[in-house]
């Protein structure tokens, strides 16, 4: 079937996969919103025409978001996601048996009903200890001090109001929202792509965090399948997992492992300089970052 | 300007690129080749309508190539690179000190001559260390036995001839002309779109070479951006580089580095499963495979 859907990953690339189906399209307040039946990926959630997530690749992407902040941290109990309205993180941070509730804080809850129609196998909400708040995510920081150990940012790319999201302001009422050793992460999308973003971010973090760092792993779906996820943390070292933790929670994964834990923080140096570089003149920051050094 | 190149990554997914100006197109004996001006990545080689290298991500790809064998082994002095005709991969292999002979057996004569010509900065056979065998390059392992350190395959994927290049005939013909400790590698593609492939390699591997493994690194131009590396030794463990080597090379890499060479060989479980999964009844192959363990 000559169906194809088009993303244009940048003005100048694009990438387009067949399509078996549409399944749903609507118009929410917020967004367009479209479910695809794609032959390459499987279902295929789409927003404003950029894809969030596949059947067949999502693992890649929830699993690292979830699982080096939760293996890392000492002992998580409260964790936040912003944003990640199919349910993919929430889902992964579900499965820590350590985890007493899982809040999720997204602003188009039509995302959410949407996901647990076309996309089942993506979600758990049905979970006693999961709870969904259908409100601005920044909103919901500020008015939850010292509240959770984990907070993860599964934001849209870092147009119109996910903008904010990668913002100092946020990072300090992030900061404010966790509890002492608690733990942040943001996608941060592509250091092939999006340089001067991931700079920004990291250098936010370092002022606001006491540690702060990157990772990364890879997405197929998404621009130069190398994608980041930033770090900062209030004093927790998130480059390893907690021991004894893995075999604890007895997790059955296919893009984690703690092995790759630990190699995500191994930086190429065209990542690295993103990490370190910082313009003459400019802030000292906090202490060392972790991410760059390997294990 | 509209005009843009396509690839079919697969049949039902498809990259493009916004061309600025189609630089050369031929067809030589054996391929359509193109170089094309693109904005996204620069100067591109498309051979028969797949993307080989770019100037933008070449790096990610020539660097993890050559540089992982060398540093590995203990002293590399005799290097042959296969395939490879835009000399990407032979030019990482000349920056090593310890190199006294760099040979290339490319079969298409017109793909070094235009590489040369329209991707400078890719390629450095005028070295002295340098010598291009336009020839079959199974032939040329062949004829050669115990005579190289390091041998390098840069082919095309496994369509056509270059099918031989993944069997196990060929495989034998390698460990033959290998020296005693000599490390072979090859690129096997993605663990999301050739995962048959993948595990009929490292098969091949075991069978023929006492030890065996796979590193993978990121390339945005190749599908999924995931890509693998096969690698087979006449002993040498290729997971970490040789004591004090990086120190006394003294390269400038952008993605090649000591601790991501070791993280390389951290394999997600999706992969790892590709390396360590025998059918039932299968021969038992060489000692433990080195891919799929962390640093």
């Amino acid at each position: 079937m000559q169906v194809w859907f088009s993303e244009d990953q940048t003005a100048d690339l694009r990438i387009s996969v067949r399509v078996r189906q549409v399944l749903h399209q609507e118009r929410s307040p917020y967004q367009e919103i479209m479910v695809l039946d794609t032959v390459q990926f499987g279902r295929m959630l789409v927003l404003d025409d950029v894809i969030q997530t596949t059947e067949k690749d999502e693992f890649a992407y929830h699993e690292m978001m979830a699982h080096v902040p939760l293996f890392a941290h000492p002992h998580p109990r409260r964790v936040l996601v912003i944003g990640g309205g199919d349910g993919g993180v929430l889902r992964e941070v579900l499965r820590h048996p350590t985890v007493e509730e899982a809040h999720m804080a997204e602003i188009d809850q039509r995302v959410v009903e949407v996901s647990r129609r076309h996309l089942p196998e993506l979600n758990n909400f049905a979970d006693a200890r999961a709870r969904v708040f259908f409100t601005d995510g920044i909103r919901h920081v500020e008015e939850h001090p010292d509240t959770y150990d984990v907070i993860i940012v599964d934001s849209t790319d870092p147009v119109g109001p996910a903008v904010a999201l990668f913002g100092s302001d946020f990072h300090r009422a992030v900061f404010r929202a966790l509890r002492p050793g608690g733990i942040f992460v943001q996608q941060s999308e592509s250091p092939f792509f999006n340089r001067e973003l991931i700079r920004q971010v990291q250098s936010s973090l370092r002022q606001v965090f006491p540690v702060a760092g990157l990772y990364w792993g890879v997405v197929p779906t998404y621009p130069g399948g190398f994608w980041t996820y930033s770090v900062g943390t209030r004093g927790t070292d998130p480059r390893r997992p907690r021991e004894g933790a893995w075999e604890e929670a007895r997790l059955q994964t296919r893009y984690y492992s703690p092995e790759i834990h630990r190699a995500a923080f191994a930086l190429p140096p065209f990542v690295a300089e993103l990490v370190e570089a910082e313009p003459a003149g400019a802030p000292a920051g906090g202490p060392p970052v972790p991410g760059g050094k390997g294990s």
